[in-house]
């Protein structure tokens, strides 16, 4: 290895490094795009962002947006980051006659069993999650995943 | 009263309540003021906007700011929303001996008693509140008041 | 009875009593007993061992596993010795029309419903309770059973 | 700058990184010396040891230390991690007429306002917290101290 190929690959590693740790400027960016898309569809939603520890890093909520909204969609983002999981996917292993049937009981009302929640990753490792609450669940599902999606060209 | 003054009148009754209502464009804008002058400060502090109906608006966390904070500023700006006053100046009426000793333990421990909540007014009247925590005492309260004062440069 | 016999009853019983003790060194023993296991099947999870009075006695949290399973395994725990029931007995008598539906909310959600959990025994008695969290539902309930089998030579 | 030396840096760096992490191994052997040291004291405490995010790692009771000091520790744990200061420096902070006065109160029963927790750092970095209880106030802030020492050991 010379000098330059392992400057190559040392400043590699600390950028895959950075990108693995949710920054208030990264999930500000993620925010906004959700809220143009809400915005597109003439909704108002709120979107919360936590990290990879479960902890909410920002919540924005648009204006008008429901009260009860800013629960649930930081308990989403919650779910999603502690399970490593969307709450799309919980929401059908927790069903009756489910595997998970009755774990929104299990921590203390912070698990959300229906769409909304989405896991961010960086190479496949989780960073944070998403959480969006506001429109019907398909909208909010929708929103999540387009943020999801979105987060690769922000990060 | 002349129609050009009415159309004047109006239009000025409909600015003034539009600057009455925390958007969340505007908590925003306010948040990234606080945000400025804290990293001018050299710290990582967390800061939440609520509305006049003690709601929150929106909600940033400095990168590394203490993890405790979020539920502090949190509850910092439902206190000044809930109770039109600043923390700082519900910590002088709650302590032992005074007139609102023990008001802390009334709603559901939403109610903080130390400094670094703020009311935002719109000529004179309560719009909404700041929260901010993760520094000292004094900072917090500092970067509060900050925002209070800017408040009216935004809006 | 001659007097020899008497000192082994009697060493008998005082043994068998310790036994009937979940003491931290046996629960820890436990846990890294399933820790092996859990890393030999590649995953991570959480481990909680409770004792008779359905206390916890041990938590341990793998590497990585998830941020929500540290309660979910305290209360499979809890569950299990506060039913003397594994949790997976349990989801079975809590399902929708079965005669324990609606059992999750009773405790203030410390109630599991779904496998993970086992009672941990002794020549029949419940000694204390195991909950396991992090895998998928089979992962997690093989775990559990693993964990109940192998705590009679641990003990 | 020559390859070798560039190895060295990178290794450097790569070693602190992974300091920098709570590893459950590291909790485990970070409580077992706090263990030892109690039992050299003659007495029973709950050790619980949080990372960064001031999420729990490894909690051990030992044999009939108080049921009440299982919250107590975590909570420690919580406080010390969240807020990166020790309890006992928040005591004197959260006295009546002092700065933090009613902060217990922010956070849903998580903050505790007495000594024995501790910040565990890596060359001044929080990586994260240690509670200790079931002792005297004396015993567990002594605990906590020593665990806080000793940590620059194990890591």
């Amino acid at each position: 290895m010379n000098e330059q190929l392992i400057c190559q690959v040392v400043e590699q590693a600390v950028k895959e490094a950075g990108r693995a740790v949710m920054t208030l400027d990264t999930a500000k960016k993620l925010i906004e795009k959700v809220e143009g898309k809400a915005r597109e569809m003439g909704i108002a939603v709120i979107i919360a962002v936590a990290d990879k520890a479960a902890r909410p890093v920002a919540v924005h909520c648009m204006d008008d947006a429901y009260i009860a909204s800013f629960d649930i969609a930081l308990n989403k983002a919650y779910t999603s980051a502690g399970l490593k999981m969307s709450t799309a996917a919980l929401s059908k292993l927790s069903g009756p006659g489910q595997p998970l049937y009755g774990i929104q009981h299990t921590n203390e009302g912070k698990i959300v069993i229906f769409g909304g929640g989405e896991v961010l990753e960086v190479n496949g490792k989780t960073v944070g999650a998403l959480g969006v609450s506001g429109g019907t669940l398909e909208q909010d599902a929708f929103l999540a995943a387009y943020g999801r999606e979105v987060f690769g060209q922000i990060i």
